[in-house]
């Protein structure tokens, strides 16, 4: 099968560092197609940054629709787009935040998210309570470094996340540690080992949930939520975003 | 004081008719100028327009910076981009969805909301959600009309509103109607006298929430959640995004 | 318009300060009349003061009525008799601390009240609770001061305010300070300056609201839970509440 | 032991029956002594009732201290003035809506409440939920009748009450009716004959649960929320609210 | 009347403990029978146990139906097999945490539970959230020792309850203190002395609670979630419990 | 890998079914190996039933750490036991209603479960909410056939589950269907086709997740709730468990 994992900014480096994580993970018979959008940002750190990625990791599972892709992985623990990619497409979307979510609950009671700056602690948190996780995420710790500091200095963003993995084990009493961007995969092994409790990178963990979705043959529901969206006229630098639309009508 | 209503879709005789209800709201000395954003989709129906919006939206709010502007007012009741838009500017801005039920809720204990179609409805009831409504939204009540139907057919329009207002008071025991779709100002006055209980349009409540938080002097607070984007390199056709921030940094 | 302010404890020289606040909040041409009830407590520290402010409010509010009042603000921290307030009233009617609530969750999307006494904290927890405003506020911060410490010893009383103020923002990561008494006012202004984020008066919004409410010509829905109170007959001090009612028979 | 039960409204014969029910299910050494207040309205059907029963009610409160009781119960479904009862004395006070709901869901798993005009729905919504008890009451049944309905035409009483428990079985699948209003105790036996599930009169549960506390030698805490009232001023009506106050200063 | 408090715990010594407890809170007339179950652990401290002790309490419940028992008391603060017990006879049960937080919420406004081992924190958290006392209950607070320490060295566990709570008093600011084992109640009343706040034993609650319930003439709704279990083979070490059962076929 | 699928009833002719489902959906390298426990019900409809199918569910989780598994599914719609199931071993449990919520969350936006027996509306209600999903499951739809009826006569089976599928679409507007017994996977297929949603039944669901947690390597935490049960003695019929226990002593 063929998985199309979206990383949702435009760095490139990092879009490797998540297809490397990404194929580590995949069985053997999944092909992995890893991708940055054509527009946006080159990282996500706030709303704006957020809501700026998301026309072009629509643009993303548009295309993947073509190109004979049979599942989407958006690789950012904010999951932007996560609504509007199952509306455009029938194929199973996952996020990270999400999948990251649903697997900690099935191997721990209770875990904190370790991330990065302060200012993207509301939206996570309004993330998790979204997947009705309000209870058993203590806490959303941040760091003072932003999502290209871990892939610019990596021996100082495992050191600092190592620094609130302890706190949340010890402080928050988490029992496992999910780590809240896409860009720390490389460092959830060592991390697991020194710590002593499970800590869920969400690509890998998104890649597998997507993997599952496809061999159960399940597609994303059409009836109402989800539909093909309404065709329209669509202007400006998005007008393509109205052509040759997939829609309900 | 000047407010700037941003009509999220593109569809200019909407603006338009927004524009009379902010205008009919607003006090003689506050100057209304309504827009609909240079990109983005006709209409709002789907997490999908919701999203491709948001650029379109965002943009308008940073002109507004330039052009004098002392608050903002989004005119979708999806409140599409509401919280990156408190990030661009420190200018009040507030959606017509929030200042709807926080102006429903200061006259009625608990009401119905009438929308467009009813694919939107997970949309919305989230969203009222995330205002801590859930207990005083007896429903979400969709029709069979997208939001251009009720420009194209305004009489249409007005008899399913009248419809389903109907069956919110006698079924939900609704004690106020909210209209869901920015499009249906106009509407408000005759539905009130019809049904017996206030009728809320969300265009004009955002106008005079605006008015009084600008009377007010207040700002967007910029400790944290909504400071300034950080500063970084956007590409492709959102690349202007990326381009005179005012930033953090 | 007419817009009558209801201080509903005893203390005039409190009332004057709370006149004078709605005043410099309110429009040229808002008429401000504020009042305290002709019984009940010097100042409101628990239940017990609470409730017994409340039959003073409700006579305020009826008087109200005859004194072609066009809307009412209650001008104390835990809205006291508001519920009744509007049943006895088709003019709309406002609390300070719904009102603080709305209009702080415009601006921040997290918050901390600041208050009196430590008996108070559960009793405005449930307050806020009520407004569906439990995720959005981060903390309670009571102060070992009562209400009229604060009018006795007003240096006392910023002092103070500025203390928890500054815990609230570094601890709590509060990004707006609601104070959490209508004898507040007037430090408002120099802790805004100090504390950098957005500090909430509940009097001069509570009037900025009123008068958005009565601009928009509407008015508390008569249907079903705010309906004119039964006639029925009252007896021993309170005796005049069952006379000359206007009610629902 | 000696309880007192204090029927909120004024209403003596009500009062007559609230005693009836109290002695019928107090033990044999068990003192019932059942009041009205000296001031208020004859029916509590709304929040204006309610509030203006509460200074009546804590007045008998605080008479009871003189008295010798033991322990209170406040017998209307509203539990009227229940948390200010708890500050002006250390003796235990239960309301009888407190003690049907926790009453009920040690013998049932779900359940509906039956009760008088439709416009209290919203207020023992919000009751049943600050007990926390959201998921447990499936719904809130209203009549046609008003409070003194029930005492003026049982016949008429009993029969709609059977008609609604009878769809609270059959259409809410209530595993148990709670009946919402002190006056209809002397319905309870029949109707659980007929209905087959337990029909819960809240005057006899909280007059047993009254009875568990005093015999467990428990008291009120004082710590914090419930302290006696600051001393202070009263004035007007409710003058003798303030003076030999057993208060915390 | 005849109450059969069941120790979900096969340790006679505490049995005993709990037995004295019961039988100093019983009335005269009423008749403790303090009982361990045939078989399961020595000892409630996880999830394991807990379950492992089901079998045994139900076996406890049905031998009671044949002695003429009245009510059952489950004397573990896990409450275990709550819900079974309610399906297996018809005359009421109530578990000593469910008693607990319902008398604890009518002495005080918010409480914490002072427990054992850490590792039951997330399980008496689920516990009091399915109690709807999420709100009211402000820490679970653990301590190193175990179920037994408490029965081995008294001393130690008054030591261990009075420095958290203490703590609980002065940290939480918890206007109760529940005791969150059945092992504790010898500890209860020297508590309360020195801490100053309701100070709460489980199992003497319980007693109380079953003796109203019977006063009451009341027993467990038998429509629908509680019915008897339906008819059916068992196999293996738990055949009997396929045989001679109450059921509903 | 090896994957020890527990039917936690003892009706071998389910568990064949069960196995069937299992292995059609596992992967070739996937050993499934399907039991039922030495001891328990024949089927699941009650808690009863359902905490007595607990001690053989542990059981066969710790054999199966001598049986070389890599990882358990518990195959009844109630999870049964799972908390404990994961204190007993450190392989990853996972259980088939978890399972599904999770799937269908990943899939739609709203959905409904159909289930067996009205009487375990309740228990599935709490379930569903313990996982967070009490806003996605619009509703648990309930049908007068016990689990073995639907292996007795699928027919009867197949076209109830299409009659109140059909009303779960129609009335609830669900979004995809989660068949809540285990009993039911033969039946998704059709279902799925007529209903045009997607129909999820937690074996296949419940294997899936399995294989993709052993996938990556995970285990269930161990630090804090599911650390190993404290070694203790058991006695009777459960003996057993006391035995040979790997422990944390």
């Amino acid at each position: 099968m063929k998985i199309k994992v979206i990383n949702p900014n435009t760095t490139l480096a990092m879009t490797k560092g998540i297809e490397h994580a990404a194929k580590s993970a995949a069985r053997s018979d999944t092909q992995i197609v890893a991708v940055s959008p054509k527009m946006g940002p080159a990282s996500i750190e706030s709303y704006y940054d957020e809501y700026l990625s998301i026309p072009g990791v629509i643009e993303e599972i548009k295309k993947g629709e073509e190109e004979g892709v049979d599942a989407f992985v958006i690789a950012c623990w904010g999951d932007p787009g996560l609504h509007a990619a199952r509306e455009v497409t029938d194929k199973p979307v996952v996020g990270i935040a999400e999948s990251s979510v649903y697997l900690a609950s099935m191997l721990a009671a209770r875990f904190s998210v370790v991330t990065v700056l302060p200012r993207i602690k509301t939206m996570l948190e309004d993330l998790v309570d979204s997947y009705g996780m309000q209870k058993r995420v203590l806490n959303i710790r941040t760091t003072p470094m932003g999502v290209l500091d871990f892939e610019r200095d990596p021996e100082a963003g495992i050191e600092m996340l190592r620094q609130e993995g302890k706190r949340a084990v010890e402080e928050d009493n988490a029992e496992a540690i999910l780590l809240g961007c896409a860009g720390m995969a490389e460092f959830a092994d060592s991390l697991e080992k020194e710590l002593g409790v499970p800590v869920i990178d969400g690509v890998v963990a998104g890649v597998k949930f997507a993997e599952t979705i496809v061999d159960l043959g399940k597609k994303t529901s059409k009836l109402k939520t989800y539909k093909y969206p309404e065709k329209k006229e669509y202007v400006g630098a998005l007008e393509n975003f109205g052509r040759n639309q997939t829609t309900t009508k």
